[in-house]
């Protein structure tokens, strides 16, 4: 099967169909038709084997994913998502897998009415790369820097989840994750709508891939400001706090990477607005934090500062 | 070094500085400004070790090929390049590779006026997919679907230097490519100002990536037409038909691919203005057929039909 072949049985017409793709796959480049008024946003993100996912690990998981994760970025800026390329690198033609692939990719597109635009196909070691482009009234989007001191952090969702399914799942049947655990490292979801409706009330704004622990001190950076977090507070789940740990739950919520929550800074003022949002997003939000001048994160548990250090994920960390 | 530090030595501020670039590397997308009345163009494309360059290729070659087939997709529509992803796939960081690729990357981005507005890095097997944007006026882009029975075929610059250049490059220095040839290969030159000129002359147009004989048979079928095509009129480098060969060495310009030169149609009424053009642009244009109702790829030689048959370029292909 070449390529030509390929893209036809599984990628033409996957996804949404928007008016404003003015060309889709088949030619040299896409053309698209932003709105007037609106900046684009632009991000890519990779998903390689044995890095991102297990060998072996359900192709409508890594279609899924390697979609949400990009959604994700584009929820941290409240964009709305629109038009999507993929670079599809594989060792083989395998028509279930890419069936599989295109399933779990094309079902999330639709969901946030992304059109598939465009996209290529390599043979080599298993790479999947998508780009994501959306739109984002001018000037409204969500940064990392606009983060003050005395703003409130808060966090969507729960925290750890991921993590922990990921580790329970390579952990082979006999000691089989809790119900939810795996989905949500399997099957994360961006938080889209919440980024949308964060426009204009949060002051600043990341998603957790690395987790909070490493993704904060970026926000707080990027705003040249501190941040002092009460890990008390951090939103667990039921499932989470019923696992087995070597120490207290909370310490997977900090370090456990790619649940793709949203955190971000707002006045205080705005708790009551937020309130509304987590009503209308049906996301629950967790108030754990402030931002304060001094550089840094400082931790707190019940009021008390804590020494906690760990090796934060990072691809190319020593 | 952790991919923090490896993005800010290597690859902040590389490329050209935009002032349509809101936001760029730094946060969880970039921000982009396009110019009212325009549409965005988008393309995307990976370099794969062993497929795409052997293994010890100079570094700043690749750097400059991941970012020159993309230009010359945007050149194939007739769009004006503004910004670059990048995500890099690299099995180790080798400080000294990075700042081959980044120069290589860097310098034609700055010709292009490009600029890198995001990426990401990953640890794996080496792969490079760069995503490029660009935009171009509303209703003008070029596309592969255009042309009609009767138009003219012509090329620009000199076809089949690539692939030679690549196999030369790959006997282990015995037998030296010819001057320039390795360079057409390392080095392709995207064809963006004349894929500019193009527009509201050219009918239609496509790149050469995977070789004429593969990619015209693309434009006639967008197209509805067939092609008939006089290989004697296929335009050949002085070093190319210095080369020895098993063949006529048409047939290197005919199957050779990677030139990155642009194939397009246009009545025959335009002939004047596409001189022009080649004057303007400094690329010389060569007129190698017409289109014809009955599909398929007719070719002749001094006026006769011939029979050729080569397997074409495709990375899936049996």
């Amino acid at each position: 099967m070449d390529e030509a072949t390929v893209i036809e049985r599984f990628f033409w017409h996957l996804g949404a169909v928007r008016t404003d793709v003015v060309l889709g796959i088949g030619d040299d480049a896409a053309l698209l038709r932003p709105p007037p008024g609106f900046d684009i946003a632009m991000t890519t993100d990779s998903l390689v084997e044995d890095v991102h996912f297990l060998p072996g690990s359900p192709p409508r998981s890594i279609g899924h994913r390697a979609l949400a994760v990009n959604l994700s970025d584009l929820a941290a800026m409240g964009a709305t998502p629109a038009w999507a390329l993929l670079s599809l690198t594989l060792p083989a033609i395998d028509e279930a897998w890419l069936g599989d692939f295109a399933t779990g990719f094309g079902r999330l597109a639709r969901v946030h009415d992304v059109a598939l635009v465009g996209g290529n196909l390599s043979r080599g070691p298993l790479n999947i790369t998508v780009q994501l482009a959306g739109h984002v009234a001018t000037n409204t989007a969500l940064r990392r820097s606009g983060a003050h001191e005395g703003d409130e952090i808060w966090v969507s969702g729960t925290l750890g989840d991921a993590t922990l399914g990921r580790e329970r799942s390579s952990e082979a049947g006999e000691n089989a994750p809790a119900i939810g655990l795996l989905e949500r490292f399997e099957y994360p979801t961006p938080r889209v709508a919440l980024g949308d409706a964060l426009r204009g009330v949060a002051s600043a704004c990341i998603d957790l891939s690395d987790g909070l622990l490493a993704d904060l001190p970026r926000l707080a950076a990027a705003s040249h400001c501190g941040a002092a977090l009460d890990v008390d507070r951090l939103p667990l789940s039921d499932a989470l706090r019923g696992e087995a740990s070597d120490g207290p739950p909370w310490q997977r919520a900090l370090v456990g990477g790619e649940d793709y929550e949203l955190c971000f800074t707002a006045p205080p003022a705005a708790a009551p607005t937020l309130a509304a949002i987590a009503e209308r997003c049906a996301v629950p939000l967790a108030r754990c934090g402030r931002m304060r001048r001094t550089a840094g994160l400082e931790l707190r548990n019940a009021g008390a500062v804590i020494q906690f250090s760990h090796s934060t994920f990072g691809h190319f960390s020593p």
